[in-house]
Formats: structure tokens, sequence, C-alpha cells
């Protein structure tokens, strides 16, 4: 609905809404551009402080994923203080400003309403030269494909909620869905990655595909290649698949291409919607070891989990 | 609550959560800062395409009130789609863009999540010199208070919801309330006012004290200069008083001293909680003819409402 808008053209406007990307990018200054974004949501841990520390996590990661350097947060707040004590809230924005600080970007400000459902989120401002945007459009045939985070969060928050997640795989998940893709984001900037996203709702699948599209080239993702979180396939075959990730794959469905020997449970995880998750960077193939090798010195996981090959009928081609 | 988080100091964070100002402002090279601030809230009005436009010109509002021209925008919805038609939604961000276009900034992005009930706002950042923000901290001595557009669109709001308003009071506040403060911004950036604040949800009063504890003044307010939107008065004599406007009052007892000869009702449109308000805006008397010139040139109401006087005991004195 929000695309239904009339699309705005200015030479100032690097990113719009045009796109599928993940922000908008206004350039002010010769040198300076301004990544922006916003995203709020519902819950998905029990532990207010942990989702404070998801939701900013996660608004922050559109920033990293153009390549830019977060540089203000604003609290979004939905709270129900008729039914929630207040302590709630308090652990849900100490949260979040745990991890803006952590980013180092300031919180300036918010709003808050009340609301019969707690959401949560950020409005975010990065900064990032006009000529390093990365943006989902550049991918190129012959690049190679890394992710910096195993799939599966959706598949734990759904276990999460009917109490079916062992405390060690709902830890695991926490550990990535509160992980920053600040380092990613520096990695792939020293390399000049030729395109990023980062994965969340619409899983690997869908935001693969979007940069597909917007690339013109077609992904050939490696199934065996993909790094799952421990425990997200077990789960996900005892049917722990949030609604989220059946709508993925349908929507997905006809622009993608599975190979036989791909198990359809995997597949299912190759949509599966995720929160906060990591980016999937795509390199020209004589930067692949140089990326590897920052992302490596970052600690930050650098699985290559397949290439960038020239458009073909279908946008993306999984491969066992 | 947002109050109480620890607070952030840096060289680049002109306007903080330190101070009661509209919006935060950080600095971003020697000549630029940015103005960010957001607002979000349930319709005010029935139809859906003027909520759009309210909603907009109330946020929007926070960045001309600290003296700067919006850059960005972006929408920020909460959307009961099982009860409400998309049509509705459409309406809705069809009306904010056009605002968002009439005030020159870009549309850039935005989030929606499904609610049981609709609000609508955007998180706007604007850009300004650092040299030339206008805080609530600035106003002086021998200042002189105006204010640009009248109160009662509280008490209008309640009115519409009871189907108590006439259409043509109705159509005289959705007329204020879409109306853009960029004009007002503009004239007191021509003559440097010294301070300024935005009125909405706390009222004349309850702005103006936080503008008199930030500057460390008193400010004497004469009840009988300040412009009602015609019909006010009476609805409010009605009781048409909104919730939030009888806390307003509340929260400012302590600080306001009303002068014998002021009428109740009177003090209660001065203390009715404002949507997309006017600016109140604080010019050294020798800059204030000037003032008045630029709003008038520009067509903005420019009633002197009062002046700021030394600190005595009340930080608002509201005289006949």
């Amino acid at each position: 609905m929000l695309a239904e808008l009339p699309l705005v053209e200015h030479p100032d406007l690097l990113v719009g809404r045009g796109t599928s990307d993940d922000a908008g990018v206004v350039r002010v200054r010769e040198d300076l551009a301004l990544i922006q974004t916003l995203d709020f949501f519902t819950p998905i841990v029990d532990d207010p402080r942990t989702f404070g520390r998801i939701a900013a996590a996660n608004a922050l990661s559109d920033v990293y994923a153009m390549g830019g350097a977060p540089l203000t947060a604003m609290n979004i707040v939905c709270f129900p203080r008729k039914t929630l004590p207040l302590d709630v809230l308090r652990e849900v924005l100490l949260g979040g400003h745990e991890v803006v600080h952590q980013a180092g970007a300031l919180l300036v400000g918010g709003h808050s309403v009340e609301d019969p459902e707690l959401k949560y989120g950020l409005s975010v401002t990065g900064i990032v030269h006009p000529d390093r945007v990365i943006t989902n459009a550049g991918a190129r045939p012959g690049d190679r494909l890394l992710l910096t985070k195993p799939l599966g969060t959706g598949v734990l928050a759904t276990a999460i909620k009917g109490g079916m997640a062992p405390a060690e795989v709902e830890s695991e998940a926490v550990r990535w869905m509160t992980t920053l893709n600040g380092d990613a984001a520096e990695a792939m900037q020293e390399v000049r990655a030729s395109a990023c996203t980062d994965i969340t709702g619409f899983g690997l699948l869908g935001h693969a595909l979007e940069l597909a599209r917007a690339s013109g080239v077609t992904l050939r993702i490696e199934a065996s290649r993909v790094p799952i979180i421990v425990g997200a396939v077990e789960l996900a075959s005892m049917g722990m698949i949030p609604a989220g990730s059946f709508a993925n794959r349908r929507f997905c469905e006809r622009a993608v291409t599975v190979e036989a020997g791909v198990d359809s449970l995997l597949v299912d995880l190759l949509a599966d919607a995720q929160t906060s998750g990591g980016l999937l960077i795509c390199v020209p193939e004589s930067g692949a070891a140089d990326l590897h090798a920052e992302l490596e010195r970052r600690h930050v996981p650098h699985p290559e989990i397949g290439c960038v090959v020239e458009r073909s009928r279908g946008a993306i081609r999984v491969v066992p």
C-alpha cells in the first residue's frame, strides 16, 4: 500500500521507494547522504529487555545493509499501560537504548501512544558517502553470495511462542537476532561489495528475489551451503513454521526454481521470515577472498552460499 | 517514560532529550544540522484524507518550531485491515503525501503494521544551520510573544467526535490543523527569533511553561489577546473539553498564576490540547515590528499575546 503512493523523483533522492531497497537514501552534501528507515513490531520473545534489543538491531540493520553507519535513532512505542506494568516498557526501552548505543548512534527522541498491544521499534538515520551506497541493484554475473547469519529465527520465534523451543536453541536465536550487522557492513565497504540486502520478513528467498530483480540477474543458491540455526530444521519438521514463511514461499513460487534433490523442509527454511537476519552480500569473484578475510577478521560468519549468473527464466535457482 | 532513559551527551548532539524541546538536533557538518522528530496518533476527524493531512502537518511542525526546513519523511502506519477497507488507508496516505509534498520534503519510506485501531503519523527529518537552531531555551525578559494559530482544536475535535460541531466550525478547525507552520518558521528565521515552541498536546499553557522553564523566565500572557477559533468558547461552555486539556490544566496549576478577572472558561482554552497548533514565538522588542511585518507578508496571523519578564514565583502569569 505504501508502494502505491505517487513516486517522487528528485536529483538528491538516490534511493527512493521505487526499488525494493531497505531504506531511502537522500544526498545532503556532495560527500554526505542520509540513509533512513523505520521498523516496529510486536514482541517475538517474552523477555522485554531482549525484545527491545532485537527490535533495535533489526531497525539498525537497514542502514548497515546499504553500507552506512547509524547516526541517530528515535523510539516508536505502542504500549498498553492499562494491562502491562510500566516496568515492562522501561525494560524494552533500555534494551533498545543499549543496542543503539552499541551501534554508536544517538537516541534523539521518540513518541509513544496508548495501544491494546505492545509494539516497539525505531526510526533510524545513518550516513554514507553518496558514492559508497550499496543497493540491491548492483549484483553482476560472476559475483559470489555470502550470508552473514544463519536462518531459522522465524521458525524459532514460533516455537518460542508455543513453548516448544529448548532453552539453548532459544538463546542461540536471541544471540543472532541481537547481533548487529555493523561489522559485516564495515567488511563489505572495505572490499566494495557490488550489492547487498539484509534478510528480514521476506526470508532469504524473498529478499534474494528482490535483489535479483533489481539487478536483472539470477541468483544460484546452493541449499546445502546455507547456514541454519541448530535445531530449526527439527522444529520446522514439527510444523513450527510461521504464517509469514508460508506466505513467502507462495510469493516466491513462480520466480524460484527448486532443482530435484533439495529437501522441501529446507526450502521452507530458505523462505522463513527472519527478524534481524544477516546480510546477503554480493561481491565480484576478484574480491571474494578479501571479503572472506575481512569478515573472518571481525568474527562474522561468511559462508558462501551461491553465486550470481546471467538472468535466466527464474530469478532464483535453488540447487542441492 | 522515554525521558527516563539514560541521557546521552555528545558534542554534535545540539538538542537532545534533556530539554523539553520538540525534536532532537544533531550536527553532521560545521554548517549543517539535522532536526529529527516523530509523531503519530488516532484519527481526530472522520475524513481519512483530512486526517492524513492533519497528521503530516502536525509531524512536520516540530521541524518548523526549531527553525528548520523539512527534508524527508517516513510514514508510520497502524491499520486494522480486517475491519476497515484499504481505501481508507489509501486516503490517509495520500493526505499525508500531499502535505509532505507541499512542505517540500521527500517521502522516503515507512512501515505499517496490523493493529485493531487506525493510527498514522510520520518520522520527519529537517535541516538547519547549527547556528540558526531556535530552541525553547532562548527567551529573554523583554521579548514579545506572538502566536500564529488560534487555539481550540482540542475542544473542536471533541465536539466533532460528539457530532456537536457545526460544519463551518469544523472546517475552520480543519483549515488551521492542516496549515503548515513553514511560513511562520521562515519569518522567525528572517528576524532571528530568540525562542520558539509549537503548541500541541500540552496546550498553550503547557508548552509555554516548558519554554519558560527552559529559558529561566516568566511568561506574561494576556488572555484577552489570545486568538480562539470562533465557536470554541461556546462548545467549551457546553462541556466539550477533552480529557487531555483537563490534565494540562492540572499539570500547569502550580506554575501558572491566573489573575482575577480572567474567565475560567478562557483558562480551559489556554490549556486546551492542540493538534497541529501554531508557533509561539519569542522575539526581542527591537525585532518585534519586523516579525509582525514578515508574518503579515506571508499571510500568517501574528497577534501579540504577551511578553517575557524576569523569572518570578510563577513561570506563567495569565492576566485579563
